[in-house]
């Protein structure tokens, strides 16, 4: 498919600077942009390459003004980010082959309510009394567990293990290999040094428009439930353990571990492999940078903290001014 | 199924403060609680909460005195959490629908022996000559590899992957995801600066009473064995590496890794996201701190470490204090 | 199958010191050795070992000296570790039984084509116009999307899950439970604190000779592609983030975290639990230390560096005695 870049200013609002006509067939990052493709500049760090792109078009703000020459066309737009970002969205939904229909191979129990327009793909598995509503892509080798329930329009990636019990909400995506409602870590000790596996009788409970990433691990309440809020979005290898509850449109980055009973508020940002103690809760709003060790609970809201011990950012990073020193 | 109070202390040894006659049918943590459940007072973190709760009942320590008036019926024992704890799991024997039964749509090698009331599930394949002891139970999409040996009384949950040779004891429960077998991460380094792949020769073997948590990976030997003793309990997520021993009873938590050769002691507790370096001897009943860097061994059994550097934990706690002097 | 000492030289170019008629028919670690089993000493801190070791026969350096009487007998040569490699790659050769079958119970789209002697495993989904190279083997239960392509002599473990538009070389080895090509995370963020998702509409590309860990994430680019480079060798349970560049002959280690639209170098060595920050540039060469936080770019080539904040290791091993000094 080619677009001019009339059409493409009309779908975004913008402006174009050069010459409309010019048609583009694909989107690329500035720096790697050849000829026939659209690309954007939202973040500054990445201006230098506007001036040498190849790229046909380049979204840019309607604050941005050019240092020197450019040879692409471009297009001024409120944000620039946004704005690729509706165009790819609008080429994805173009180009994507929903499917509806439920391949032979697949192993769907009597018992279990399938909505309109479901894919179920080849070698899935739909436990008793499994409950999938309208538009849901189940991908193939998924496995969902008894009584759980999944509802309309989301995308199962192939290989997600559902257990039991498991309730998910509308619109969401479940990326390949995430286990949801497995069994949270609770043993009691006994005398002799060796542990009774405590059952683990609660469930998961997750919202409307969450993502969750590859391989990420979510476990089962002990009893009650654990809780995604609408909006969630979880990366990949992420753990989150029994109990916990994320508040909504909170976003936490890959190998990130939540244990047990913690409570996260909403619109907080999480950033990489930070570590959550357990029984502890964290401020709405509350930002936390990378590899970050958060062992107590954090009562005010929209907070920025770093490091172990956790401080405030601006204190962290005095902090490591000064480990510097110590090297 | 609903239980009279009196029942309930029948069975676990205790004694009733308020009406016998009252009933129960599930269960609740004290802080959601609603009527109808039975909820539990362990951690003194959560005693407020027992003056308002809704629970119809809350078993408590038979040394616990109320601060003020408690609604709720009360059921004293010697251990609140291990009598919960039972009940839970008589609970859970009572819900549980083990099957016995081989569905068609597996794939077992005719070379494999597979023992009495064992279930296998759809699409799950197993190789040549795998042994499966009875009541096993075997859930969907799990792959078991060549000479691959599990006990009697184990749960292999949906699409765990066991490689060939690898040895599981009685009694073990492995969750969604998991990876055990595969190959340890051996590279020798060529003259050109590429590598070449040392074969992995050895296997893995587990022992009795052993949990494995979701999307955990367990290499197998280069050459010898990968061994996880009786009793290990092992949360998700975590990497376990060629060689590496762990002792009884040891439990590690969530995205802990271990380097190749390591070995950790019996009666150990590892925090999440812990670190070991690899050809380490980890003394029994050591404690580590969540996050810690292990890299050098630890002869003195029962101490208690955290923190990179590794210290013991009154001095890593003076530490995080002198370290917050910094920022 | 049993070797004499004398044929065991002759194939690694070897001198025998002892019985060359002695034979052995298994490999063993040095401390674990027992009769009939061959062994090696590359690490000088295992020597202790070889002074009391069961095992048969010895590969040892040419210029290994021993401090006193050794039981075994001696195979002296070049480099032991390189020889040992060998001689496991030749039996591993000799009894692997590569299958070139398609097993009934896979899906194969129509329009998928499938080189020369592959084996494709039961319940395995191949989708519309994947291409497999001859050689190649696809275990039971693996996905692939469609449009992706495999190259010849490839081994894909059970369960892996490849998404489509996905691109793998020659000769390459993924563990179960890795999943290639799943979404980047990215996220756009909207005016009343929820996020909408940008679409990822790039892939993965994989070169040749790449092995790949179990449960490892690969996400596909935003726009364009996250590339893999010749020989690299990636270990269990690493997360690479959307738009990463990873350099020939790199070696990362479990659990390491790369954040989107990085660049890492040729012949790096990254240990365990690192973290790297988005949009850096990493020099060839560059080794980093296990659980460091690396947050910029690194210009200069073959450093090596560690910690939290990194530092060159010998600020940073000066650093830990100075911390030390805080506890």
């Amino acid at each position: 498919m080619k677009f001019s870049l009339a059409q493409i200013a009309h779908l975004v609002n913008g402006t174009v600077t050069g010459n409309p006509d010019v048609e583009v067939n694909t989107f690329a990052k500035i720096e790697e942009a050849m000829e026939g493709s659209l690309s954007f500049l939202a973040n500054p760090k990445y201006e230098n390459y506007i001036y040498n792109t190849q790229a046909s078009a380049v979204l840019v703000s309607k604050e941005f003004t050019p240092k020197s020459k450019i040879k692409s066309n471009l297009i001024a737009v409120e944000d620039p980010y946004v704005a690729i970002s509706t165009l790819m969205q609008m080429y994805q939904k173009n180009n994507s082959d929903i499917k509806s229909s439920i391949e032979d191979t697949a192993k769907i129990d009597k018992t279990a309510q399938i909505g309109k327009d479901v894919y179920i793909g080849s070698f899935s598995y739909l436990s008793e009394k499994v409950v999938v509503g309208h538009n849901t892509q189940i991908m193939p080798q998924v496995f969902i567990g008894k009584n759980a329930k999944i509802g309309h329009d989301c995308i199962i990636m192939p290989g997600v293990k559902i257990y039991s019990d498991t309730v998910i909400g509308d619109y969401c995506t479940v990326h390949s290999g995430a286990v949801i409602g497995s069994d949270g870590f609770g043993f009691a000790p006994k005398a002799d040094g060796s542990y009774e596996n405590i059952p683990q009788l609660g469930n998961v409970i997750i919202a409307d428009y969450v993502n969750i990433g590859s391989n990420t691990t979510i476990d089962r309440a002990t009893m009650g439930s654990t809780k995604i809020a609408k909006g969630v979005k979880i990366d990949n290898l992420v753990q989150v353990g029994h109990n916990v509850e994320i508040g909504e449109n909170t976003v936490i980055a890959a190998q990130t571990g939540i244990s047990g009973s913690t409570k996260i508020g909403k619109n907080c940002v999480v950033a990489g492999q930070v570590g959550f103690a357990g029984h502890i809760t964290i401020a709405d709003g509350t930002k936390i940078g990378g590899q970050s060790a958060v062992t107590k609970s954090i009562r005010n809201p929209n907070g920025s903290f770093a490091g172990r011990p956790l401080l405030p950012v601006k204190e962290y990073l005095k902090m490591l001014v000064n480990l510097k020193n110590l090297g």
